[in-house]
């Protein structure tokens, strides 16, 4: 890093000078490319392979927030990526790059260690370089930019579902927020399920491949972040369509259903958040496409409903309508919301 | 935006509903091009223009950090996204598109109204479209990141500065520095110069237009925002030159010279910060065309010393040896830093 101070012998340096070992890494060690010039300039320079759109998208967690106050940093730093992972997923694009905003309330050589061991870990997986950011003291915030890219032309939006088209979805839903339950009000012991639930929300696996295998066979994308209920009506509204959903169709893991009881597991794969799983519209002759993409990353893949004319969302349980508690997504009650992205 | 929540007539919308409409304005309107999909999808698709490379920057503003508490929102917006382009601009890159991630505790129309005012004002000014981002609630606190382009292989990089390259800024020194002491003591009077060395703080603009034309004439750039002191000894360091500059070349306004003792003055130009000016190298035979640059879109420049081999700074006054008070970048004094760009 440029201008960084040097720690004369024994001395110790600068505390955000310390900070900034963290996460100074070369670009090459994530294996990705196209870092024309990285950490140390005004501002990163970088090359979009010939032919391709560009794909930014930025997500914010506060501490207490959008994970419980001492967390595990390196939950914390894995999450901060994957949000923004499950963003690229959900355009079918192919992440490269990210910048990194971090305020913190001190520099905690333990709790930086575990930060960027869990950033950089899923940033190597899928070949992201991190190109730049700034440390600020204040209360704990991590705001990540991910940059990416997609063939022109070829990005999976939210509105070109179709009517006709099947509602598929990858995954499992609502074990996030069972993971988050029992992070908040942990039991005295704990079983390997339980363990299972609190990965799904602390490690989230942005479905980033199997993205990149749905663009040009599904017409519509968005990634599950605030749960299926208010994901769905931004969907069906963004492609100006009506959605149905059969509720005996959701896909629950095993883990859930062994940890709690069906009603509880319902509204947990309705309203829970944090699936961090993708939407998609397909065409039904496309479908066999899809779920073949789907097992080819070993991605588990189900089609829920259909999307037909009209607007708005409808729900039924063994064929007969169904209200959900929580009904669609609520700004009120969110900590946050993304205006944009 | 996809999925907002419709107020129904005479009902007061969600909070975070109503924070989006300040910032969910068409790109159109910005003036600038290539958003291929913008507010409302999982991501932003952008188009770089043909033979270019992509720049991008992130720095976050914290309210009691980069700003006083209280500070006008208009000037909140202005610097969060002034302070990126100053970065574009110290690459010789023209900027394009913005992602904001705003913490703020609680949803006040005024507020918002102010700041979004700020930051649309000059984003429209140099055709800069906000393609993405969120709000969280939390502690106040400003995270932009900017994207922009730059013909491939020509930004203006720290470490291009070569022995013997003249080194100059653009500006004056120190103005903002005064601004901030005023607007954190303000006097029971306030004269004009006051005022202006005030709007100097709230409301810098960012050199992005001279930052262009020096591209092909200048060896080397970066921009001012913790001081000449630091930010020259980084300069150097990127360059792995020795930089000497006279004193009496410093360019000081004259609203700085009758608000501030010679001591003072020289104090706050050579460590205030936040001047948000260019540092630049540039070949002694290549300098007349620099200043014609300058000239060419009114921006004051001056000459005010050389690179040559070796390392450091070294500062004399008068033509004798001066050694600053508050000497280089001190990593534990500031409150953030920046680790890459």
């Amino acid at each position: 890093m440029a201008g960084a101070p040097t720690a004369r012998d024994g001395e110790i340096p600068g505390e955000f000078a310390l900070i900034d070992r963290y996460f100074t890494r070369p670009a090459a060690a994530s294996g990705a490319g196209g870092v024309v010039a990285g950490i140390g300039d005004d501002a990163a320079v970088l090359r979009l392979p010939a032919g391709m759109d560009l794909i930014a998208a930025v997500d914010t967690l506060v501490e207490g927030r959008h994970f419980p106050a001492g967390s595990e940093p390196r939950s914390i730093g894995h999450r901060a990526l994957a949000v923004n992972l499950s963003d690229v997923a959900a355009m079918g694009a192919t992440p490269a790059w990210a910048t990194l905003a971090l305020t913190l309330p001190q520099a905690d050589p333990a709790w930086l260690e575990g930060f960027s061991a869990g950033l950089f870990e899923l940033a190597q997986r899928h070949g992201v370089a991190l190109v730049g950011g700034d440390t600020t003291a204040g209360p704990l915030a991590v705001s990540v930019q991910i940059l990416g890219f997609v063939p022109r032309g070829a990005a999976l939006l939210r509105r070109g579902a179709r009517s006709g088209d099947l509602i598929a979805v990858t995954g499992t839903l609502g074990d996030a927020a069972a993971g988050l339950a029992l992070l908040q009000a942990p039991p005295a012991s704990i079983g390997a399920q339980a363990r299972e639930l609190r990965a799904r929300f602390e490690y989230p696996s942005p479905r980033v491949e199997f993205g990149l295998a749905a663009r040009g066979i599904a017409t519509a994308a968005i990634d599950l972040s605030d749960g299926l209920a208010g994901d769905l009506a931004k969907f069906a509204g963004a492609s100006a369509l009506a959605a149905h959903v059969e509720l005996d169709r959701l896909p629950i893991s095993a883990a859930l259903h062994a940890y709690a009881a069906p009603a509880q597991v319902l509204d947990w794969a309705l309203s829970g958040g944090d699936d961090y799983e993708l939407l998609l519209a397909v065409a039904p002759e496309r479908v066999a496409d899809l779920a073949a993409a789907a097992a080819g990353c070993a991605t588990p893949f189900a089609v829920i409903g259909e999307f037909g004319g009209g607007g708005g969302v409808a729900w039924t349980s063994g064929g007969r309508p169904f209200e959900p508690a929580r009904g669609g997504f609520d700004h009120f009650a969110r900590p946050s919301t993304q205006f944009t992205v």
